[in-house]
């Protein structure tokens, strides 16, 4: 993705640091952070300075890479391991990196095992990269399908970010509507602000803003409204962990729109790499923790003051509770958008 | 409502001024503002500093007698009732409350104007508080057999404030609660906070915590994962107005609820008073104004900081779009309660 006309993706190693963009201060500032050990890494993917399923899972590789450079005793990356896949609950590529990462270590001891981590760090995001690009091209088929019904502007609505900044680059659900821009549609975005981190407001509109791609903010009230009146011609979301029979964990409130999607025929589509799926997770029951987050996100809010300085308000005292996402059912998912193609959700079975 | 042990009503008129309660500085802090002419009456309607579709009435009303009390003459009364209906567009009690005053003062043009514009006023405010305890006595007989059925803590999910806040007294869909609580059943309610402009977070949870009742805010997104959860045993919700055919404009994501409580089986309640049916709004088509209010509501934030300043701090600077209210049609509302009874959706017009 180019920012300011300089390529860049999410995560890279460069001087014996991890570098990351710290998404905590966007859309204000844009601030490349240092990540120096595996702690830091922890801490980065703890307090959301990266977020994302898939960069979750690609600053856990390097996380793993970090443990190596600091301390290569086996015991010690072990232990790493084990807090690294406890940074957060739900995102489902983080063990899937971890676990990666482990076993192409496992059993080297030698003088090799800090290349042999940082190269496979890289190839996941390498790896990641290629496949969010796929998902853009096999997602910009069924909608160019959708576009040469219509032949007028198409209205996407989307929840959270699940963009560039997601993944290592260009995005899973934001990588189709990207391809389409590029393909010379005419495109807008309805960007849901996302309460309670408002990752809509400050990533996926800032990455729309970087593409110069048409989009507007609106609460996450609005979509039912704007569906109903058929203002979204459909729905594009990604995904942090999805369940054999096709279930969906994904942002908190992805949920309602997909019903909302349904009663009012609209498709609703899920993007998100094959490393997504988790197969421990049948559906029905969860199966996996949804991670609760600090009441505070609720009760706090961060932003820019009169003198451009970032600073958290206060909204009041009252109990809170902050689950940080729901699950879908496969009947809500009208199609399953992968590196691999495009998969009825019935099919997960079958991708694997 | 009793605050800090003293019984208030959200708006009274003594000393020549009408009185209300700031509710753009709640929860921070409970003024007492003054409203000497229709023009403050006016701005504080379309600021916000009172809201709730029956206080909006009340305010109206009030807003004559302000006009009267300034000057007499029928073309600036006249003039003034214009300006009230336009403060905002949705609100059907508004213009009813308009007209009702008008007709009132129809004719009379001597030193008795004053009094009876004043009279007539304080009519509609008692009249308001008197249908809102009975919303709240004929709400509480269904939930009373809703509770019999579990012998459970009844949880509720409510959406914006329709509480105490909203009407001069009691408040509409929190009026059966209070009677719940009254009467002894154990009740936990889940608070929206009510994107953009934060009544939930702000002013339901504030009420509630005045009346001792347990309860918790939640972001709006988070309601689908809760009902689909079994953590919710009825939704309930005012109106700003209501078609003849029974659909239901309300808050923005009042719709959203409605669905997805529909799709899970939960009783969607719609309490309000009789004043909130329009017999001008038929359903299907919208018929009247969906308010689209200020983009900035939603890319600024305003709450306390460390100082305990009231501040606002800037969220983006991406476009937006702000609708303040969606319609729900009939087949998702499950009862409608207002003072007369318990109604089915379908016979709204057999009410008025």
């Amino acid at each position: 993705m180019k920012i300011e006309g300089k390529e860049y993706r999410t995560i890279w190693f460069e001087n014996n640091v991890v570098k990351i963009i710290d998404q905590t201060k966007l859309p204000h500032q844009f601030i490349i952070k240092d990540l120096k050990t595996v702690k830091d890494a922890i801490n980065a993917i703890k307090v959301m300075e990266v977020r994302g399923a898939p960069l979750i899972g690609g600053t856990a590789a390097y996380g793993i890479a970090l443990a190596v450079q600091e301390n290569n005793d086996p015991e010690f990356i072990k232990k790493s391991a084990e807090e690294l896949i406890q940074s957060r609950p739900t995102a489902i590529n983080l063990k899937w990196a971890v676990d990666r990462m482990m076993n192409k270590l496992s059993g080297i001891n030698s003088d090799q095992i800090l290349d042999i981590a940082l190269k496979e760090a890289k190839e996941i995001c390498d790896e990641d990269e290629k496949f969010c690009e796929n998902i853009g091209i096999n997602g910009l088929k069924i909608i160019e399908e959708i576009y040469n019904k219509t032949k007028k502007k198409v209205n996407i609505l989307t929840h959270c970010n699940a963009g560039w900044l997601a993944t290592v680059d260009h995005g899973t659900a934001l990588s189709p509507i990207f391809k389409l821009v590029d393909e010379g549609f005419d495109v807008h975005v309805w960007v849901d602000e996302t309460r309670p981190r408002n990752q809509g407001l400050s990533l996926t509109a800032w990455e729309l803003n970087q593409y110069k791609i048409k989009h507007t903010v609106i609460t996450d009230n609005a979509g039912g409204l704007l569906m109903k009146e058929g203002l979204v011609d459909f729905v594009i979301v990604g995904a942090d962990r999805i369940a054999l029979d096709g279930q969906v964990c994904n942002k908190i409130g992805t949920y309602l729109k997909a019903v909302v999607a349904k009663e009012n025929s609209i498709p609703f589509y899920v993007a998100a790499p094959t490393s997504t799926i988790d197969i421990n997770f049948f559906g029905e029951t969860r199966n996996f923790e949804i991670e609760c987050r600090d009441p505070s996100e609720i009760m706090t809010m961060k932003g820019e003051d009169k003198l451009g300085n970032i600073i958290e308000v206060n909204l009041g005292n009252s109990p809170a509770y902050n689950p940080a996402f729901d699950v879908t059912p496969p009947m809500y998912v009208s199609k399953f958008i992968c590196e691999k193609g495009v998969f009825d959700t019935d099919k997960i079975r079958d991708i694997i």
